[in-house]
Parts: structure tokens; C-alpha cells; sequence
């Protein structure tokens, strides 16, 4: 199961990859992804993916397949902690920033995850869209393939996993959401490892056939400097919850991942 | 002793903004700060003051008096939290971000906390500079003026708060200094309050004999793009900085502050 996933997600990176490469070729642009492995002092490691382009001003796709033990800090911080602290994790994470503020940023990530040697194992992850300015077609378009995606597996997951969403890419300190949502679920575990493989698949190729077409309907709109300055400070929306509030991004400091695959999702320019 | 504080705290704020406007005005800038009052639901408030200037690119400088009770959140994550959660504080806070990336960033902030109706009480407080490069001749001047400084009312202060500085603002996911250090100070109370209080003056002092000499000597050198370039990568390092580490930033936002004033520290221009 730990071989199955980890190929998954390594597979899954390629083809995201090729893909968001192939949108850069349709605009002219050379822009590759460079490849940077990392090993983990303590156990596993990953490879971070990153491109800076024409369309997508920066994009990071990270996977990795790490291990060993919670520390007893990152335990205190866990709202479930697990009684014994060993881990396994492997997973795949994207960001991406887009130069033209007509075309949403978007967020990707599925995880599995096992603690205390296999006595416990679930799935996590989601995706989430965040548009500089109203976009209702980008919006509608996402949410509907995504709640297509989960009523292929479940009847119940799209209205949970969307409220989680909502929940959780929220900015407390603002009082403002980061963008419109899309889904996030975590601690998944319905007995049936297959169908929870299979819903985590399909999270992610249901993201490949969505992302990119909203990238490719929105990416000849033109813009002006004022549309440019609203997307460097909606960004700065987006640094604040990375590192005040998301859970991956404490998940990966606190367990000694590799700072410069974690803070890849950092925007390429902010402003405050 | 309690409005004895914040009248210094105001004082020192008018006296800081003066002379900041003051450099502005002799590089024929006409930049002034803005000044705009928050309250606090759960009781006090405090003034922001911003100014975007020609030579300060961003500066805030805050003052605040608030009272309440600490969250079962934030008493949670203190080191020592008092038994009894009801607190008063007042301060003045500031961050500066200069347009020349050949003039230092710097940071000061003192504060008087009681807790538990007068149970305990302390003076915190700190300056630091973070140069964009190496800038030795800048780095001494404010070393040997804190160090003066420290030495007028304590022999063992300026070892002590040198190293908590050089230990308090370290990126440890980066392994990095924030910047060149200063001093850093907290849970002051020698059973003098008069003597803490003219330490915590003196701090304040000082660092407006020292900072504002430190712009004047440095605003002149011409820079070119690839230096404004790491300026900008070097301000990055802040943003991790305070939304990650920073406990005045998670005190406030974890009491109710004003985020705006919080956040006020935060960079005009980043680039990751």
C-alpha cells in the first residue's frame, strides 16, 4: 500500500508537470520545471518541482515519502494526538501563483499517512481555489467538478468535505476566507483502503482536468497595474495563512522537513 | 506607574515620528505619518501611525494600552503562565523598511505587562537591525551605542540581552539570523521599578539617537537592481519571521489586538 501510493503520487506529479509545461509551450514560453531531490536526516526525503514562467509566475509541485517519530512538540500541537509516535507520510503538494491576476491561484495536496507502524492509516488532502477578484465561472467550474468527483465515491463527502474547506482556508485575523474553497477532508479511513486510494486518485486527476482549463479560459485576459497590485496584496492573504495558520506548512517545520519544499508555496511577489 | 508608562510610551512615540518626518523632509519629501486610533472590544486600544515615505519605503509605530483576561488558547502556549489570566499592557512597537537597501531595517518595541491585578509586573522590551549586507561600520555604531546604553544602569545587561536578541530572532527552519541582533529583554522587574522604568526609557532613547544617525549616514549610497532584488528576498526572511515565530505577533493576535496594527510590521514589497 506504501509502494502503491508513493507511485501514485510520484505519477501524478509527472503528469501535473507536463501539463502546466505544455500551457507554457501554447504561450511561447521555454519555462521547464527544475527537479531538486532532498533526504531527510532522519528518514526518506522528496523532490520539490519548481517553475517560473510566463503563464504560472511560480509554481511548486513537492512530493515526498517521509518517516520516524513525532517530536514531543508537534505532539502538545496535535488535536488527536497518536499514543505511539512513529509516522509514516508520503504525499504530493502544489502551489501555484499565476502572473496574469485574471487566472486563479490554486492549491493541491493529498497524503497518506500511517502512525504507530500501521496501527493507524488514513488519506487527506483537497484543493482549493483562490481568485484575485469575483470569477464566477472559475468558481462555479471548480466546485461542480469537484462535487462530480466526490458523488463518483461518496454521497456524503462533497457537502462535508467542501464545509471543511470553507473552515479550514479561513483567516481568522481578517475575518476573510482565502479564496472560494473547493474541498479538504483528512483522517480518511472507511475500512475499504482501495476506495480511500481511489477517492485520493481521483482528487487528483480531477484537479488536472480542471485547473488547467481555467487557466487556459482566462489566460489571454488582459490587465492593468491597479489589477496587479490587488493581486501582490491578495497574495499577502495568502503568506499570512500559510504561515500562521496551515497545518501542512507547521507539519513540515516541526518534523524537520525540508524548509525549502514547505515555504515553495510562498508567492514569487507580495505586497503589504 | 501605569499611566506613567503609557505617557512614556506616547511621548517617546511623538518624539520618534518627529524626527522620522524630519529625514523625510531634508531628502524633499513631504511624507507624513498617518495616524488612526483602533479600540479594543474586550477593553483599551491604541493609535497606529504609518508613513510611506521617500526614504522609510514603510514604517508603522504603534502604541497600545490594553486589559483583559488571556484565552485558555494563549495561556496554553506561554512558558510560564501566571495563575491568574487577567493582564494589562502598554507599549510602543515599531518596524521600519527603507527604500535604500543599503540602509538597515530595524525594529524596537518596549512594553509594561501586569497580570493578575498587580500580582506581577515586568518591563519587556528590544531594538534590532537587520542590514540587507554585510555593513559592519552599522552594526558597531548600534552595538556600541546599546551597549552604553545597557552599562549606565546594569553591568551584567548588555551580555545578557545581546545574546537573548542574537537567540530570540534566529529563523530556525532557515538557520539564519534575522538580522545583526541589538538587545532583547523580558519579565524585567529587579524590585526597582523606577530603575527598570529608566532602563526601558533609556532604551528608547537610545535607539532614537542611534537609528535615525544610521539612515542619515547610509540614504545617499546609490544601489542598482540586483541589490533592490535582495533586498526584497531579505525581507522574505521577515514575513517567516514574525507570522512564525514572533510572540509579540501571536500575542496579539491571540488577545484580540488590532491585526492591522499587528501586521503593520510586515513589508511593503517581498519576493520569495
Amino acid at each position: 500500500m506504501k509502494n502503491t501510493a508513493q507511485n501514485w503520487f510520484r505519477e501524478l506529479r509527472d503528469a501535473i508537470c507536463a501539463e502546466f509545461e505544455k500551457i507554457e509551450q501554447e504561450s511561447s514560453s521555454a519555462a521547464k520545471f527544475e527537479r531538486k531531490k532532498w533526504e531527510r536526516a532522519e528518514g526518506g526525503g522528496g523532490e520539490m518541482s519548481l517553475m517560473r514562467g510566463k503563464i504560472f509566475e511560480k509554481v511548486g509541485v513537492n512530493i515526498s515519502t517521509v518517516h520516524g517519530e513525532f517530536s514531543e512538540k508537534f505532539l502538545r500541537e496535535m488535536e488527536n494526538p497518536p499514543e505511539d509516535a512513529r509516522f509514516w507520510a508520503s504525499g504530493i503538494s502544489l502551489v501555484a501563483h499565476m502572473s496574469n491576476p485574471h487566472v486563479p491561484a490554486v492549491h493541491m495536496n493529498t497524503r497518506m499517512i500511517i502512525t504507530g507502524e500501521g496501527k493507524k492509516q488514513w488519506f487527506g488532502g483537497g484543493t482549493d481555489l483562490t481568485p484575485m477578484f469575483d470569477d464566477l465561472e472559475s468558481a462555479d467550474f471548480f466546485h461542480k467538478n469537484l462535487r462530480e468527483c466526490c458523488e463518483r465515491h461518496n454521497s456524503t463527502y462533497y457537502d462535508k468535505y467542501k464545509k471543511w474547506c470553507d473552515e479550514y482556508f479561513f483567516l481568522p485575523h481578517r475575518n476573510e476566507p482565502r479564496g472560494i474553497g473547493g474541498i479538504f477532508y483528512d483522517y480518511l479511513n472507511s475500512n475499504d483502503w482501495d476506495a480511500d486510494f481511489a477517492f485520493t486518485q481521483d482528487v487528483g486527476r480531477t484537479f488536472l482536468n480542471t485547473y488547467p482549463q481555467i487557466v487556459r479560459n482566462n489566460r489571454e485576459r488582459k490587465w492593468n497595474d491597479k489589477e496587479r497590485e490587488q493581486q501582490l496584496y491578495k497574495r499577502g492573504r495568502y503568506v499570512e495563512f500559510n504561515l500562521l495558520h496551515d497545518r501542512g506548512t507547521k507539519f513540515g517545520l516541526l518534523t524537520g522537513g525540508n524548509t525549502e519544499a514547505i515555504l515553495m508555496s510562498l508567492p514569487p511577489e507580495v505586497k503589504w
